[in-house]
């Protein structure tokens, strides 16, 4: 007995040895009242120092799982172990049709997969080696410094206030009017999507949106049971016309719009339609959700507001955003900007879903932010990105046979191939050759698409940008004439 | 002009001075080809260093807000500025009845609120002033200088590997058998709780709780349609006659109970109990949530296995915890421990609504337990909140009129006042004398318990645990002759 005791990582041996031995009690390997070897004999038969063994049994002591008899040495304490009949529900069984729906609309499940070393131009998440961790320690120590006990106690589901603020300033000076609006603090852009759609209208509503659009956006759409109608795009944003049309012919709830840098056709809207835009949705009086997904990753060209600021003092848009896309993903920040009377019920169904957002990323983020990290970090990063966008798009231009290639910045492109080739069937083909895409068919809100995809190039090294999109070229032309 | 610009707090100076030029031309006080000052001229008027004015112009000319002409100086940029017609929606007409429904029930809207300085029973959050913030800090560099860049990126909607490992040995070291079982990673047990009830039948289900009971637990219940049956409790845990009753004469979906330290009685469900609610629970093969709500509280009394433990290899429990209530709820996380086929499809619905909890709370969390930093802080903690225990414990024996009194350890204890003397009202008057506690009334399932309340000392001292109490006894004698 206790000959199996190995220590098995870095953790304090006086710990491995207590987890050992409380396993043994659990489990029923040692017996109600069963006497356990002295300190001296366990220390002894185990080789480990007589304090470590002292403070395992003082703390198994502790957590009443031994006693110790006077001079008598310790004994295992009455520890139920017996167990009642165990039974097996069958849980699929139990899954609602909502959550089935969302396994299947899961592409981190049923995506395409790559293997390590492949060039893969599936992600458009941050580069981690621009990350500067060194300002983020230092952003975390100051907000500890500060306040840290504050901060690691419960918050307030609107957010963490200091945050809050500094937010509403950072949407002022892009010109937002931010009288009679408020803020929530979301886990993402994507949390504040899901509550805004959990919290309005009833469900089977109309929404309209770009086509393609964000596959996520589509996934809860569906997921809150919207009817989806896509309107097709220029070169410079929605197709005006046909969205005319469309909101003359038909009623909608909600319209969901991603102006600059949209995912996945990296189309910045032009100004003039930002206000064509506006004016169309203030005279049908619909609201609108505007995605402010890296809007910040602007490489050149003049300012361009977001729709919230054209619509100046109204409250018909919905500003949702998050750095995530360009500034720590594995922080989970992202806000809702809103009108005050709908940020009042939204941050109750924050409350009963989730009470609060990380207070602790909040703070860091806030202080990141507020040490003026954040506009050292993008200028860095916009200026390693602008390359690889640069080198991306010449690269598609010299080796990629299109019919259409969009992508006005950011990080991505998005290609559309000739005679209808199919995106997925030349996928197969560059999977073998260790490069991998998004198929385009996913962002469709029609089920088209199928002759396009998506190339995300943030994450990739410049020369795995060349060789990974000549790999394409040369797979189209050569395996299926393109 | 620029006269009116001031420097507001600590923030980098330059930055200061950009954003107010970016807020004069985003909207619309400095026009189109305007010329700015010259740097010197700026920098004079202002009396900032020429840098400071050089490097706030660089970056507005990066931003695309103005342009710099060789030897003529910056000029503002073409930026829109006009706006759509202004709308306003009516957004309360808007929202939902299950949203409203969630601002109804929003305690922290309309529940009781005390002012600084009063001595507040409220809470049953932990003391910050317990939290070892060196340790934290030590975690948190460690796991940065390890892999700070990871951490910082895109994680898994299940969890961050390292925790979920940790979490699963946790449980195992509970008597858990852990095979064919999985975890996912939640913001906190109420994220876990409203993850699964999402995910879980049709809405208006039938399920079965302690009465009184968790109100947070209560809530999403509502909000998810569910009608709740509530079963009194007995001094050692849930009637099981009464239990036994219900079950043989209705049809149930789910049932939940919060075995240790029960919120809000303090009550823990004895071994006996915990079996024989087990063998019933399997011979109806009812699925059961176990809330592990404080079960690391334990002050005496012998190790008591959670239910999952009674539960062997079956797979009907669905253990939901999180550490918020005695370790950092501000990091919000949490687990479920469950049937590896449930956790996969829970999954997909965490992945849709968060995509994933933060992965630097989750890593920071992982090192601190790792690191046997949890170990030391509960001990701390343990001998703490034992003491106020044994203080208040006291002092209601002393000074409190009541007919019951439960609360077996944890963090707070449960009072029913004698001639169904209605909580509410002495609560008023004890209001005035600058001391709030949580009437009971939010906890039952069916609109009783108006005589009871909950008393949460952890965050208060030891004097004024006294003396709150004090307070509250010689109201109720002196004015309401209990």
């Amino acid at each position: 007995m206790f000959h199996d005791f190995k220590l098995m990582d870095d953790r304090p041996i006086y710990i491995q040895l207590k987890d050992y031995l409380k396993k043994m009690i659990t489990n029923g390997h040692l017996l109600e009242d069963q006497k356990l070897p002295s300190t001296r004999e366990l220390s002894a038969l185990l080789s480990l120092s007589r304090n470590t063994v002292l403070t395992a049994y003082a703390d198994l002591e502790q957590e009443g799982l031994i006693y110790a008899v006077k001079g008598k040495g310790n004994f295992v304490s009455k520890v139920a172990t017996h167990k009642a009949p165990s039974i097996h529900l069958d849980w699929k069984e139990k899954i609602n049709n909502n959550t089935l729906l969302a396994d299947q609309l899961d592409l981190m499940k049923h995506g395409v997969h790559w293997k390590k070393g492949m060039i893969a131009f599936n992600s458009i998440a941050p580069d981690e080696k621009l990350f500067d961790v060194e300002n983020f320690k230092k952003a975390f120590l100051t907000r500890m410094a500060i306040e840290g006990d504050i901060v690691l106690n419960y918050g307030y589901a609107k957010g963490y206030k200091p945050l809050i603020e500094a937010l509403l300033h950072y949407m002022e000076l892009k010109g937002v009017d931010v009288s009679n609006k408020d803020i929530l603090i979301t886990n993402g852009f994507t949390e504040g999507l899901d509550i805004l759609l959990s919290s309005l209208g009833q469900k089977r509503g109309h929404i309209l949106s770009e086509n393609p659009t964000h596959h996520t956006a589509l996934k809860l759409f569906r997921l809150h049971g919207y009817e989806i109608h896509g309107i097709d795009m220029c070169e410079d944003g929605i197709d005006i016309p046909r969205l005319e049309t469309a909101l003359s012919t038909k009623t909608f709830d909600l319209a969901y719009f991603i102006p600059s840098y949209h995912n996945p056709t990296g189309i910045v809207t032009s100004s003039e339609k930002r206000m064509a835009l506006m004016k169309l949705f203030s005279h049908y009086h619909i609201p609108i959700i505007e995605d402010g997904f890296n809007e910040e990753l602007r490489f050149s060209g003049s300012h361009l507001p977001p729709l919230a600021t054209f619509a100046g003092p109204g409250n018909n848009v919905i500003y949702i955003s998050s750095f995530s896309k360009i500034l720590f993903p594995g922080l989970r920040i992202g806000w809702i900007l809103a009108d005050k009377d709908l940020i009042y019920y939204l941050e109750s169904i924050k409350r009963a879903r989730t009470i609060h957002s990380s207070t602790l990323d909040q703070a860091i983020l806030y202080q990141y932010l507020h040490d003026g990290y954040f506009e050292k970090y993008l200028k860095k990063a916009k200026s390693v990105y602008k390359k690889k966008y640069e080198l991306a798009l010449e690269s598609c231009q010299r080796y990629l046979p299109y019919k259409r290639m969009t992508g006005d910045g950011g990080l991505h492109l998005f290609i559309e191939l000739k005679n209808n080739l199919n995106a997925r069937t030349v996928l197969e083909s560059c999977y073998r050759k260790g490069v991998v895409f998004s198929p385009g068919d996913v962002f469709y809100t029609d089920g088209k698409g199928q002759n396009t995809f998506r190339l995300g190039f943030s994450r990739l090294k410049e020369e795995d940008i060349v060789n990974g999109i000549k790999t394409i070229g040369d797979t189209i032309r050569n395996e299926f004439g393109g």
